[in-house]
């Protein structure tokens, strides 16, 4: 293998080999493949793409740089959900008791949230005493008992991505479809699953806002997923406003809680069912939408997902008692509830500027080493398109001091104004479901 | 500067303003700019070229990083010539001495060999005691003294470049026009000159075979001259069969002595002349083509070209008998003549496979750090295009040993049947001028 020739091959837009790939990525993750010539690499392939069995090839050499969840034969079916990051998210922390307790397995690895998208382990650790970090065999064993575990990326897992991972944050070659199939599918096939449900976001809080992009990604990683043997099937839903009620990790929380307890808003329920739909189906190949919708109802309804929450709460070290009594929950010291004297109808506010504005008020992250506040966050009572009569709260805002709260009412009220005026309609929650059967055959079929 | 968001733009195809290149080559000189952003921003700009501004302003950064030939008013007009590289071109040697005859002082920075080309560093040190290391403040006064100085690239000047250069050839980032013009003109900036003169080839041989690519390089490289105040023109001249009659280290510098006493075979005379032309008429304004071919005519003539370069020689530590007595020079120690039985024309023979069979003989290099024997090479008594007899040579081996010249001789031979196959017409061996009145107006004009 000479690096630069294989450079200058994926530049001028010829595919590597197979082993070409597995001999870059272990080079790579062994130190042997400098920095310098994997950015080079990176970048051209950032205008130059790969084909399916070229990124079928990576994904393989990434998830090879490490160890994976054991899987011994028979057992309950492996399924779970991956989202590309929005805010107000919170469907991961209700699907995965819901789903374990239909009796399906759920090996959940999360992120942090990073700039304006929240993440599942910082919502997690908004209880108190829940820990994320957990040893794969640890993992293993919880995901044996009670059939859900919810935890960080592990140091054993793909070390590759992780070092790749960096490498692209510096070098301007983030934005790339295979790079972040690649990434994403090499961490869930480490899960060994049956079956993956993908939550790609579309309009402008996701990280690819346009549809036709956000549709070839989710096509691009179906079809890795599936010639991996994994199940695939990929929703496409709206990140054009916050999804839920609420947007900060405590009040996430709550609100999942209350989703499963069969108090979950509309928009929230929507898309959440949709994706345990798609899960429990992947498990459960001969069951119908109809049923398997339902199944997870009656699952909510029977007290049974709420039941394994606070089994898997309690195993993960944190306080049961939370999901009876959510004021045991961080809360901020300073609420403020903002009203405006006339009725209109809510618009869409900008995800973008809403997680951001979390950001400010300390609740997420601008750089991975930040700490987080779980309590603050903003409540948005009112669904998109809804009305909002005169003198009814439209947000409230849940700060650590007035100052704070103050900024906070000012940016929410300029976000409300350019929003209402701007107009636009709103996105359907569940826009597209993308399987195995809609993409093209494969290369040379 | 935020490099990540630097290297977004430039993916993106948005231009880096003046100060954000000379950030950049500041930063990666001194270290402070890793080598895998540079690799990512490099590949990102074969994709996405740059514009004269942007190249103008890499190029004045690069040429900012280090010192610069001393440049005090008056004196005579200082010229130089550079080539993009070839086989068997000797014109260097003849041009240099030929030029500071003539009354123009020439200050002339070149390269060593590498892969089928040769370098002028490489064939001057076949002159036995030839020294090339000059420290800048000694060529500068040599300039002064005899107004010609032939060195190699000091550490002084564009220290940026050799960083550079180091990092593209591992990254597949050589083949790109701006980044190959911002290396050359950097380091051609460097001696203060009034007037450049670039000897673009093309054809299989040359570094960009293709006409339209080359030209295009030749436009860009006159740009850039134009634009740093040095006026700037390019001959595209032929490398679709070695040039001249010798081809190796000792061969060459042969074979230039004999051009300076005016015994230069008419291939090897029509480029020198046109690039010497050009040269004279840099430094001269006001001289016409015809006057300018006279004045050099008359300096081999005069023997005051011949005598320049004994000057140049002993200045430099040489032998300057070899002048008077070419076999004081290395020789090969076996000497094998290929014949054929039939007349046939002599067809243009790659000149790629050429330079690679002399480094095969050990007259090369492979890589920057191999030795080079200045005596082996190869001499083609019949310019291509013309008959050679039956039992005439087509072909002189000079080898090491006789295993090397056997293999040269089957190499040769199969190139002949090859080339004489496929048939193919040759070059003209000037094919176009391109000076400053060629160029589109520059961009805002």
């Amino acid at each position: 293998m000479v690096v630069p020739r294989l450079i200058e091959r994926k530049r001028s837009g010829q595919a590597l080999r197979d082993d070409e790939w597995r001999e870059l990525v272990a080079g790579y993750t062994a130190g042997t493949v400098p920095d310098y010539q994997m950015s080079a690499l990176l970048m051209a392939v950032m205008f130059k793409g790969l084909t399916h069995q070229e990124l079928a090839a990576l994904t393989g050499a990434m998830l090879d740089s490490g160890a994976r969840f054991t899987r011994t034969a028979g057992g309950a079916p492996r399924v779970d959900k991956h989202s590309t990051g929005g805010v107000g998210d919170k469907t991961s922390l209700i699907l995965a008791p819901l789903l374990a307790a239909c009796g399906v397995a759920v090996p959940m690895m999360s992120g942090r949230g990073l700039g304006h998208t929240g993440g599942t382990l910082d919502k997690l650790e908004a209880i108190p005493g829940f820990t994320t970090q957990l040893s794969l065999e640890a993992a293993a064993r919880q995901l044996d008992d009670i059939g859900v575990v919810m935890l960080g990326q592990t140091e054993e897992i793909v070390p590759a991505d992780r070092k790749l991972y960096a490498l692209r944050d510096v070098t301007g070659t983030v934005e790339s479809i295979p790079l972040i199939t690649a990434s994403i599918m090499s961490k869930k096939l480490a899960e060994a699953l049956d079956g993956l449900v993908l939550d790609v976001k579309v309009g402008s809080g996701a990280f690819i806002p346009e549809p036709a992009r956000a549709r070839e990604l989710a096509r691009t990683m179906v079809a890795v997923g599936e010639r991996a043997g994994c199940r695939t099937v990929a929703l496409l839903t709206a990140m054009d406003r916050p999804l839920g009620r609420t947007a900060g990790n405590a009040l996430e929380v709550r609100e999942a809680v209350e989703a499963l307890k069969g108090e979950g808003r509309a928009d929230l329920l929507e898309v959440t069912l949709a994706l345990g739909v798609a899960m429990l189906r992947l498990a459960r190949p001969a069951v119908t939408a109809a049923e398997a919708m339902s199944t997870l109802r009656d699952t909510i309804a029977s007290g049974a997902a709420l039941e394994r929450m606070a089994v898997l709460v309690e195993r993960q070290g944190g306080d049961p008692r939370v999901l009876s009594r959510p004021e045991l929950l961080p809360v901020a010291p300073v609420r403020r509830e903002l009203t405006a004297a006339e009725q209109f109808t809510m618009p869409p506010l900008s995800p973008r500027a809403v997680g951001e504005l979390i950001v400010e008020l300390g609740g997420g992250r601008r750089i991975a080493s930040d700490t987080v506040n779980p309590a603050v966050g903003i409540e948005f009572p009112v669904m998109a398109g809804a009305p909002v009569d005169g003198d009814a709260q439209w947000a409230v805002i849940h700060a650590q001091n007035e100052a704070a709260a103050d900024h906070a009412g000012r940016v929410l009220r300029e976000l409300l104004d350019e929003a209402s005026r701007s107009g636009g309609d709103i996105l359907p929650l569940v826009m597209e479901t993308i399987s195995a059967g809609d993409l093209e055959p494969p290369e040379g079929a």
